[in-house]
């Protein structure tokens, strides 16, 4: 018997990884990355094929990319490449290349993760039977469903982050006037993702900062990037908690992202977990179905080619 | 050949009706409706059975019900009934039944409905591969995806009329303010729904109606009903939109409901009509993909029925 084998990539903004997978599973010694500036993908498919397949060809491939999907074309958000699967499979010999969503990604590796790459926030019985949640923060907003059927789990696309931003409390307001006065929107991702941090700390304290040294003050105690990030927690918390009502994720809630992973530690520091919680929960006389939700933070870098390699897998 | 008979039911917080269906199809000459009050369920589906099903026995059954339901139990909104599904397939001598919210039931009822049982309001092209989107408004609000999958459709339960207003414009401020100050919260629901429609009249104007006297004086053009109109449509669209934006629905988006019904021919007036389109597609950057998303009211009173015989006959 052969293992036919499938060509994942994670296509980020700055970065591609290549690896190859079998049967669902990625080939750990495959995994390659690449720095997209200067090249095109095509090249970098040319030197991974070349040092990772030079005798075999690729059954299949399955390419996550950070950036809206239709059809069988693909658009990068924050990189002039267009992707079309049909290229793809005629550059890499395989018989038929899967696009989806960098997030989508995300979504079909949940079967995949370890416990030991979950870093847990809010505790609840998880029921493997139901719908799952990934929410992704990073250079962008978007959250990705993830609903079992019989063959695998169905991972519908979603362009989440360009909803409404609600804010119901004065510092929620100030953000979101502030979001409407200097982009004349205010929607999830203006607030919620890297860029967004430096949006509130802008709309609560008049000052510029990169989210970097935003949260380097917040690790020296500085008492203006706290107030930025306890309000950033709370507007994330409320947005989940918009989130877990219109989807009932029981099977748990995965924070994604490397903003959502910087933010971490702060999640699970007392005082900014009850503010999480508190925001996420305060649904009213429905309040109640909130504890039945479960939300960790993803801290797996290898999670989108695990999607990818489980999508590829299932049909 | 013998074709198995389902019996559905569509429980609302007034009547119940009941029907027999097969092979997926409602027998329309069995459909009966009946009041509640007064009544227990068992004693209605042992009445719809001695006049329906005198010689047969139902083979399965699947019951929407206007309230959430968790594992085999089913809790009314707006009566006091609980429902177990063990104890109806027992009473009905059905082999199984299932349970679904009033909302899932329009979802599973999509595939069959008619041209003629809906009314436009946004024109798209649909793609029938694609997810479709049902978005109710009665006495409360809520929303249900419509996914396709191998074996038909799978429509998650979903809570979306708790999640929080979004209000960027002045008067959808007021709304929220009033909503905020008068019941503590402000949900979706607490605006877009029939009460909803009479809290935005009490927000804006500080004058109590019922929903039924601010429509009649929407009929006769006073001036302060009109704007109470205008503000729930300029709501309903922004909510609408963000709904579009977090389920990707090219498959079409479905308004249904007595107070969906009831804005039909509003959302077809052209100023209103414009009203609602520019809140739903003022998506900032991605405004341009709101063009794709079909929009039609249902005027079908049986679909839940339809959408039960559908989803029993699936599985």
């Amino acid at each position: 018997m052969t293992t036919e084998l499938s060509l994942v990539a994670d296509i980020g903004g700055t970065n591609t990884r290549l690896a190859l997978s079998a049967a669902g599973v990625v080939l750990h010694d495959t995994v390659r990355r690449f720095q997209n500036e200067g090249r095109q993908l095509n090249d970098i498919l040319d030197e991974y094929l070349a040092e990772c397949c030079p005798d075999t060809k690729p059954h299949s491939a399955c390419f996550a990319l950070a950036g809206p999907i239709s059809g069988d074309t693909g658009r990068m958000t924050n990189l002039a490449w267009t992707i079309h699967a049909p290229e793809i499979a005629t550059r890499t010999s395989a018989n038929r290349c899967i696009l989806i969503n960098d997030l989508q990604a995300q979504g079909y590796a949940l079967p995949a993760l370890a416990p030991d790459q979950l870093t847990p926030v809010l505790s609840a019985e998880r029921d493997i039977r139901a719908p799952r949640l990934v929410v992704g923060l990073g250079t962008g907003y978007n959250a990705a469903f993830v609903l079992p059927i019989e063959s695998g789990v169905l991972v519908p696309a979603a362009e989440a982050g360009h909803a409404s931003l609600p804010a119901h409390t004065a510092d929620g307001r100030k953000v979101v006037d502030w979001l409407l006065a200097n982009l004349g929107q205010a929607q999830v991702e203006d607030a919620l993702s890297g860029t967004g941090f430096a949006h509130i700390h802008a709309a609560l304290h008049g000052e510029k900062a990169t989210p970097p040294a935003l949260l380097a003050r917040c690790e020296d105690g500085e008492a203006k990037a706290l107030k930025t990030l306890e309000v950033a927690i709370e507007l994330l918390g409320g947005v989940v908690g918009d989130l877990a009502l219109i989807f009932l994720p029981r099977g748990g809630i995965y924070l994604t992202g490397g903003f959502g992973q910087a933010l971490t530690p702060w999640l699970r520091q007392p005082h900014l977990q009850t503010v999480f919680h508190d925001a996420f929960a305060a649904k009213g006389k429905i309040s109640a179905i909130m504890q039945d939700f479960a939300l960790s933070v993803i801290g797996d870098d290898f999670a989108a080619l695990e999607g990818c390699a489980l999508r590829v897998a299932q049909n």
